[in-house]
């Protein structure tokens, strides 16, 4: 293999894990962390990406890592005041956090593309990698309740992910393209590998897919593609990935994530990596073609991140 | 006299103590509150109204009465975020300030005026008063310095009124007509008296008085108009008042107070209400043919304002 970038295609919590992992053990020019848009949402007048902000925090080491989500050392008034002021308080916003709403917000409505000004905010915070949302376009994820489409915010933070999801659909799509710095990686002549970090399918990892000739421009190459299940020991991490893969019916196990990778972006994917929890899955997934690694994936630590990081590049060849 | 509503003008700190104690003292059907907006502004993507907010604060009982602006028990986490993604950070906001900005915004934007905003969110916050900006349409009050004409956030706080004032003036003036409830206050037929609060003359009372048709009103009607000068001791409480009366080679006493509602809005003012600390003022003022009172117009606690309060509107004959 000639190549040595890599492009990691990443949702939130769990991807930001696996892209702080990899952005700790590679040069920046090595390395194009895409990150999924399909959850952002506009809220009180501004606009809130929480897998950007996820991925943002983990690489420049604020995230907090006992709540799961937001920044560390984290307090809550402005948001206290908000709800004395009657607005909205379901979706509750950290205050340092919500310094990065105001200027991501108020830079968009200045006429700064996501792609500038997520450039210009990492950038501030020290991060050296690429860190770029999927696209400039807006992107907006929404699940099928048995109470109608809802968007998916309302449905993971409103509804706590209690309702079924019967389907799921991203507006924007067709019609959204992928951002400038997605579009050139994608054309890059020293592409090595795309990662898929442990993020969840469905919601996460879907969007990025379904843009605009990203699917095409993935199956013309002849690089692998290479995804880090994001279930471990029969369930998820964190989220509802496990609850959505119950209700589809299919079980929960890597073999419905292979399953609905291989529904939907044929045979897109090459390479998945297990836990090793999970080694039940082996023969299935290697029925279907797949070629599989197990391994520890849990990643409590950086020494976690760093190690999974490693054992990705090594099977992308770098 | 027959009418018993009072309408109060006031700018942002000094002005709100007296605003406190006459909503302490009055039933919120007998007074409005008419708030200058010359000072707000822009920044950041918010809509701030410093003078607003300091009203509104100040009735709510959630003043910094030890700072002097701003929200009581303040943190300051939003805008160190800001500061560290390369913000500007020359105006400091505070986290629950910033809830005020953020809510007043995003609804500006959605397309309330500046009346329905504050009328929603002072109503949340418990108060009974009417807190009515001066206009709903925008009043920017510039500075003329030696560098030019700046706006008045970017002297007041960024230059922290270093620069000296050649003029002032308000940009949207011609043609910012007063709020609804300003104009419906001043055709009041119950209207007993017109309050000037102590607020700077130049930066927060001129800019009421300069709305269209307001002066025309006022001079109109037969009620008695009633400042509280905001010098104590011949100089300001608070704010730049001394240094622009001393810029302007008038000497910084009530006369010069006088001679500048004289010189621009003829002969509106009736009556000064004056600290005793500035006794020697008395024979000039009344030289000038205004009624004048002596008294304690400092406002260090509730009594003080509710005091004070009641000898104004003994005056108009409430």
């Amino acid at each position: 293999m000639s190549g040595k970038h890599i492009l990691a295609l990443s949702g939130g919590v769990g991807g930001a894990k696996l892209a702080a992992g990899l952005s700790a053990v590679m040069a920046p020019d090595d390395l194009t962390l895409v990150v999924n848009t399909g959850d952002d949402f506009e809220h009180l007048g501004l606009t809130i990406c929480p897998d950007v902000d996820s991925v943002t925090y983990a690489l420049a080491g604020l995230n907090d890592t006992v709540r799961g989500w937001g920044v560390k050392d984290e307090t809550w008034q402005t948001m206290a005041m908000l709800r004395a002021l009657g607005e909205e308080g379901w979706f509750n916003l950290g205050d340092r956090d919500m310094g990065m709403h105001i200027a991501r917000s108020w830079r968009l409505r200045a006429g700064e593309t996501l792609s500038e000004v997520t450039a210009r905010l990492t950038r501030e915070l020290g991060i050296g990698h690429a860190v770029v949302p999927m696209s400039d376009d807006p992107v907006r994820t929404q699940v099928l309740t048995d109470a109608g489409w809802t968007d998916f915010q309302r449905w993971f933070v409103g509804n706590q992910c209690v309702d079924p999801v019967l389907d799921v659909r991203f507006e924007g799509v067709p019609g959204a393209r992928p951002s400038p710095c997605l579009a050139k990686t994608l054309a890059r002549d020293d592409l090595a590998a795309v990662i898929i970090c442990p993020s969840n399918p469905f919601l996460s990892v879907d969007p990025i897919l379904a843009l605009d000739g990203v699917w095409d421009a993935l199956a013309a190459r002849r690089v692998p593609v290479i995804a880090v299940s994001p279930l471990v020991g029969g369930t998820a991490v964190k989220g509802p990935l496990a609850k959505m893969l119950a209700e589809r019916g299919h079980g929960v196990s890597n073999e419905a994530i292979a399953r609905h990778y291989q529904d939907h972006w044929g045979d897109l994917l090459d390479h998945l990596l297990i836990d090793e929890a999970d080694e039940a899955d082996v023969s299935c997934l290697q029925a279907r073609g797949l070629r599989v690694t197990m391994t520890k994936t849990m990643m409590r630590e950086a020494a976690d991140r760093e190690r999974l990081a490693k054992e990705v590049l090594a099977i992308a060849g770098i």
